[in-house]
């Protein structure tokens, strides 16, 4: 039974001010309730319906409880939820290090939730754990950028800060995908690097475009203007990989 | 000004039932709008802003009516549109012939309208003009859909029908996008065939599968358990386009 209080609570951390002040977020939908429960996230709270209860070993020391689906429908941003809503403590915004033979992902200013989510999901299957993002970027924890991970926020960190000042810090090469620049079937990545995506409207801004190293462009076959951002973010990983062994060939203690 | 029959006409063309009736669907934002005064659509009518009006030339035999951002955000689906609206008429479902030494595009079951759209700018990108759906597909003409392509709805022609039956007349190689087949980084693709992309949630069903020629899958080197559809759409047509040369080297009539 969901008390009053916990209505409230519950819709607040739909709304970023809210987040940030309890530094808690929301996890909807069976699927990314699970993998947040295998994940190493501090959950606070599961509300679970007697379905999903009977399936799941929920860890000790969590809140659960038991719900209908129309409280899950009623306290979440999902009306189609009808599994579980799990609430889990934020990740502290810490620098993150890019170590020797790792790449990263850079986003400036990518605003739309989806496309965050499918860049960190696309960013899971090809091996990259870290994203560093300008602070216009859209929140991690925005419950949309959850859903879009399909679970892959939870094995994916990022990072918010001033790009310019991070990336003059950086001795890595910097790829940087423009409409203009050497075609990424040409590129030699190398075993290392950051790969900086612009935002959906305005590409690369200016002040980051001066620190690449590396123009790549995905060659163009049609006539459309440009690629979403999550798109482009895929191509050029898969051309990035494509010269390493696929995961089922790697010791599992590479990432 | 805009009238309350007006208002009303456009408002219903939100909906799939009455863009079917009517045989129409609407086009919003600057660019969009522009895209489709630029192509072979037959355009009925265009609400626009003063300011849009001056920069752009409106096509003979069209309704113009000029109209306020509020009038604009009252009739369309995007609050944020401040230049125009369009009314245009639908194509017939026509099938789709795929020609020799052509890629085409078979949707089973997308459901979601943004993955639609941006799938259909990817196609554009990567020069695929032909895509064949499932009748479960989401609706080209559906606003979404229409501003996800980014004006790429001008140059990408759909069919929808029953994939089974039409994939059962095809000649050319079915090559599907699989969790388990070739690497496609090692796959052949030659000149010519389909490229099947399954639903969101449950992949190519069983029956087209049956007809599929080639498995392929796009190697993962993570741990996310899937791509999302346009994703993989865009993965798979970089590596079919790789071995042919861009569109700046191409001759125009090639598409």
């Amino acid at each position: 039974m969901l008390s009053k209080a916990n209505i409230k609570f519950l819709k607040s951390l739909q709304v970023k001010k809210y987040r940030k002040q309890e530094q808690c977020f929301t996890v909807e939908g069976a699927k990314s309730v699970q993998e947040l429960l295998a994940s190493d996230f501090e959950v606070l709270k599961v509300l679970a319906t007697d379905q999903f209860m009977e399936g799941h070993a929920i860890r000790m020391g969590v809140e659960v409880i038991t719900v209908t689906e129309s409280d899950l429908a009623n306290v979440g941003e999902y009306k189609s939820n009808n599994a579980a809503l799990a609430v889990a403590r934020m990740k502290a915004n810490n620098p993150l290090e890019i170590a020797a033979g790792e790449f990263a992902l850079v986003l400036d200013d990518i605003h739309d939730p989806g496309n965050l989510g499918t860049i960190i999901r696309t960013a899971d299957w090809f091996g990259i754990r870290k994203i560093v993002a300008s602070p216009e970027t859209a929140d991690f924890y925005n419950p949309k950028v959850i859903s879009a991970t399909m679970g892959s926020f939870t094995r994916v960190n990022i990072y918010y800060t001033v790009l310019t000042e991070y990336l003059q810090r950086v001795r890595a090469r910097i790829f940087g995908a423009f409409l203009e620049g050497k075609n990424v079937h040409d590129v030699s990545f190398g075993g290392e690097g950051l790969i900086v995506i612009g935002s959906e409207s305005h590409g690369i801004s200016a002040d980051v475009a001066a620190l690449i190293t590396d123009r790549v462009t995905i060659p163009r076959y049609g006539y459309a203007e440009s690629l979403n951002a999550a798109i482009a973010t895929a191509v050029i990983c898969d051309n990035i990989r494509r010269v390493m062994p696929p995961v089922s060939d790697l010791k599992v203690d590479r990432f």
